[in-house]
């Protein structure tokens, strides 16, 4: 079916929602009428432009506050209409949205609204055009499908029919039930998707705002999709979103990202399946930017946690630091892309890597949902590790999981010192949070669930001193501690916050840091304090109220202090040890972490705390 | 009555937040406790840190998911409360707020709850403290203020009262009606204080990330103020608010404007006059910094509009510029605030002048509303002219509004050119629109409605080709045409829309256009066409729209293309002819705006267009 997408979608100028349109590889586009009359070349211009990239225009959009108007409007509103047909008829586009009246002065009358809509239709269908009538959730008198449906019904005109818009329906807690009984699927002319958050505001600022692509909200999109499918639609499948983040992105992500979930879609409705997503076990290692500096003051850094150099590369300036089960690459050969992210940026993560049970077909679905991959040069015997850029252009690295008695990835690629399988205290990485700016949350929300099928944890707010930092993870895998991948996603507003800060000097997102998972944090701790690991300090305060709110004895909570532990524990009682270094030059910090069983979250409850002390290191 | 303000309401660490709550002039604070877990030192040290400050610690806040758990939760919340208890004596205040249970574990049981307070009671009175109840608008079982005053009442304990909070009655749309006769006032332990805009969403969103201080938003909080008087409240008048953006701001600005609010709201409420807002009538001036290179730039840019140079200052580098009744000043003074202005930020306005009735009775009113004050130095015969600084440090200048026979104020410090009273093409300035960052909006909200009197319009969203713009005018004065005083304010979280843009390069705020008020915009037009004035290209595209939506006829809409001429018309027929010019040096533009008289609007229909122009303008 043609993929379409409303240019409204899409930041900037019409020729550059176009071409993005085109690029990320639409069919078709919806012109939203704003964006025709802020072009400055003629419709039939606009409409040739679209031609050439190979775009139909599916759709020309909105006409509004038309039916059962009084007289004058009435009269005024054809001749408005006449108006927007020869528009149309220069566009090259044969189809006309109305959208349900919002005007008080509309009247509350169906039969009215109806004669008004044959009327158009007639006067459209004597230039070989056709409109359809979809209900806003905020319509005057029309809010619902079946109200809309009434209406075409009794207006009974073959270029009258009916638009569907799942967001207008899915917001009001209503559905598609009875839509194949009642609709033919000839009159059934057009269906717009959309996704949102579910959010307890109007309709009215909640579309607005806060749509999303399918897949990047919490509407049951998916569901919609076989309804209309089930009642025989065989039109576009066309994106309909308003998103203030969108608008002021890069007309290229977003258009992809719209494409990424219409693939998407396709597989969760059942139309078009893709490659399996993978069974995860794991983040098998992180790869950071540097150079032979940098390299030299993270290896110190990294020391004092425990890390040793476990292996050299056996062609590049690549070095392998490990600790037990947690791997870290830094990445110093010259000319490669982890320079360039260097030079740009300094030492960051340019690199994570999962544990995947086949990366073939992960790569196959990948490139299914238009992932840019990417397969890096190797030396001679060195084993290619497949890889997909996130919309960052970092890698995800996918390694094949490995059983007891497989040979590691890194013999083929490293020379490992002999020490190097000797077993270290950390158990692996137990999470990797990102800092990103708020426009890239979406399109990394798409990438980890489409692409990894990773699932979405509940949203927490974390208070900054200076700002709020909204957070939500993303988990999968192995639901066996060390082996789940867990991945919180930071955003916010302020760009006084510390994630704030981070993403205005990483230009957009990146690797803020990377938990180890340990089965011992205070061993752990002591351990680092003992080879003189930069930790953050703690105030008492937060012991004092910690024994207050979980009745801890007082040998317990000094135990916690004298580790630099925070400590957190869910409803069920498992519980959660966890300490913070200091920044690694300003960038990003480290955490050692102990996770009970059964407990899932981050110690969000914490975070109000570390991230005050993590301001005051800064301001000493 | 103590002023006082909660520590969660500012940016920063503890220390700044006591001493810009301090500084500001409070005479109180709440400790919210996450402020305090935070802080590196003892309670005791920060109890001395406030005192030392001259701060009362009014409250220590919140007590949550107390009252009516089942056991074992009860008992340990009662030790909990003991330890809260040994951190109120260390810091040294007397009152601890417990608020209503959200929690689902929580009993619907009045009575035990009741007991449980009673007992909370008993075990602070044996300390010498008391605990104040309030019910949150989203407790599990309490969410309105007489459900918590019937379950202190039952209660029945001296050391138990009543905390009232406005956001949490007046959210639900509740009131305070009934509090006098019910509640005896010693039974009114503590009322806190905020406003919100009216939005429709759930109440803990709404209180988590929208509350702003009194008079920022719509609440009706001046009469909850007049209701808690009039029931004997004697207690501190405390600010509490959770805000997103006063969260990201610089605490010596919030705490400012916190105090602002409570000397507005006293005067709202009745309790303390202030000299009486002004009568304005108009716009006098506006004043460019600018150096001798950038003036003589922006005098050609000007000629062309028609502006002709009708005076120079009599001790200064400064000129004035004239066409009409539109006064422009062009400061190039050296060593003056302008220069230091110029020299940081490049051309750009660094004054607005306001004709009023009472300069001095408007200086005293700003000065009550502790707002920073300005007398220019003056040469021997000059005209001091008083003035206060807006939230970004700019002036607002208070020019004595004259008669018909009356002296201007130019003459006495002018030499005026022979020529300047001549008549011109322009009435006045029409409107004068400042850009915002988004954390500035609030603080220029207060500004312009406390000093003032000036009232906001609706709101708007402009719709940017690379982002949202949102508007929102204050206007005030003689409803007559020019006479007005018009001030849109717009705010974009994007930095790629124009305003974004403006407010990046003006680091926080900036005068960004200025309109000029003329009877006959096309006229206007055709005199700056023939000077080669740049004025901004409206497509084709737009006229066909606008003839179709109004109706017009062909001559009509060719005479508004041919003059690069908005339209826009309100609902009563009232027109609005404008249009505008490039910008100057990539800053601010100029508009020719012809209102007719009753329209009340700036033709927010046709932003889109206008900035899909500019934005186009800027990409040749």
């Amino acid at each position: 079916m043609l993929r379409s997408i409303a240019t409204v979608c899409l930041s900037g100028t019409l020729p550059d929602k176009l071409e993005s349109a085109a690029a990320a590889g639409f069919g078709g586009v919806e012109i939203f009428e704003q964006d025709l009359l802020s072009f400055e070349g003629t419709p039939a211009e606009a409409g040739r432009m679209a031609a050439d990239l190979g775009l139909a225009v599916t759709l020309f959009q909105p006409f509004r506050d038309f039916e059962a108007m009084p007289e004058p409007q009435r009269s005024r509103n054809l001749d408005r209409a006449e108006r927007k047909f020869d528009t149309m008829q220069a566009l090259g586009t044969q189809m006309i949205l109305v959208c349900s009246n919002t005007q008080a002065a509309t009247l509350d009358d169906p039969a009215r609204a109806a004669a008004d809509l044959r009327e158009m239709a007639a006067r459209a269908a004597r230039r070989g055009l056709k409109l359809g009538f979809e209900a806003l959730a905020w319509g005057r008198h029309t809010s619902r499908w079946r109200q809309a449906w009434d209406i075409v019904r009794e207006a009974d005109h073959p270029a009258l029919g009916l638009i569907l818009d799942s967001f207008h329906t899915l917001c009001m807690g209503d559905d598609l039930a009875g839509l194949a009984q009642a609709v033919p699927p000839e009159k059934l002319f057009f269906v717009q998707f959309a996704d949102a958050p579910r959010l307890r505001m109007d309709p009215l600022s909640w579309s607005r705002h806060h749509r999303s692509f399918p897949g990047q909200g919490e509407l049951e999109v998916p569901g919609f999709l076989r309804e209309v499918l089930a009642a025989g639609y065989a039109g576009p499948i066309s994106l309909e979103i308003f998103n203030d983040e969108f608008r002021a992105a890069p007309s290229r992500r977003i258009a992809r990202d719209g494409l990424r979930s219409l693939v998407w879609l396709d597989e969760q409705a059942g139309l078009a399946p893709l490659p399996a997503t993978p069974a995860l076990s794991g983040i098998e290692f992180v790869e950071f930017a540097v150079d032979e500096t940098a390299r030299a003051e993270l290896a110190a850094f990294l020391a004092a946690l425990g890390f040793r150099l476990a292996g050299t590369h056996r062609s590049k300036a690549v070095q392998l630091w490990r600790n037990g089960g947690a791997n870290l690459v830094l990445n110093a050969e010259p000319d490669s892309a982890a320079a360039e992210r260097f030079a740009q940026l300094g030492p960051t993560v340019c690199a994570l890597a999962f544990r995947v049970d086949d990366p073939a077909r992960l790569m196959a679905r990948a490139e299914a949902l238009r992932c840019p991959t990417f397969r890096e040069r190797v030396g001679e015997g060195e084993r290619r590790i497949p890889a997909i850029r996130a919309p960052d252009g970092t890698l995800v690295y996918l390694v094949q999981a490995t059983g007891p008695g497989d040979r590691p990835i890194w013999e083929d690629d490293f020379l490992l010192a002999p020490e190097a399988t000797a077993p270290g205290a950390l158990r692996g990485i137990d999470h990797v949070a990102q800092a990103l700016a708020p426009g890239m949350l979406d399109s990394f929300v798409l990438f980890y669930r489409a692409v990894f099928g990773l699932a979405p944890d509940a949203p927490w707010e974390l208070p900054d001193p200076y700002g709020l930092v909204r957070s939500r993870a993303f988990t999968g895998g192995v639901a066996d501690g060390v082996e789940q991948v867990r991945l919180p996603l930071n955003v916010s507003e302020s760009t006084r916050t510390g994630t704030g800060r981070f993403v205005s000097a990483l230009a957009g997102a990146g690797v803020h840091h990377i938990a180890f998972a340990t089965a011992d944090a205070a061993a752990a701790v002591q351990a680092a304090s003992q080879r003189a690991a930069p930790l953050l300090d703690i105030p008492a305060n937060y012991y004092a109220d910690l024994a207050a709110r979980f009745g801890l004895g007082e040998a317990e909570t000094a135990a916690l202090q004298a580790h630099h532990l925070l400590f957190d524990q869910d409803a069920a009682g498992h519980g959660f040890r966890h300490a913070y270094t200091l920044p690694f030059q300003d960038r990003f910090f480290f955490e050692l972490a102990e996770r009970g069983v059964g407990y899932e979250g981050f110690g969000a409850a914490n975070a109000a705390t570390r991230m005050a002390a993590q301001q005051r290191g800064r301001a000493r």
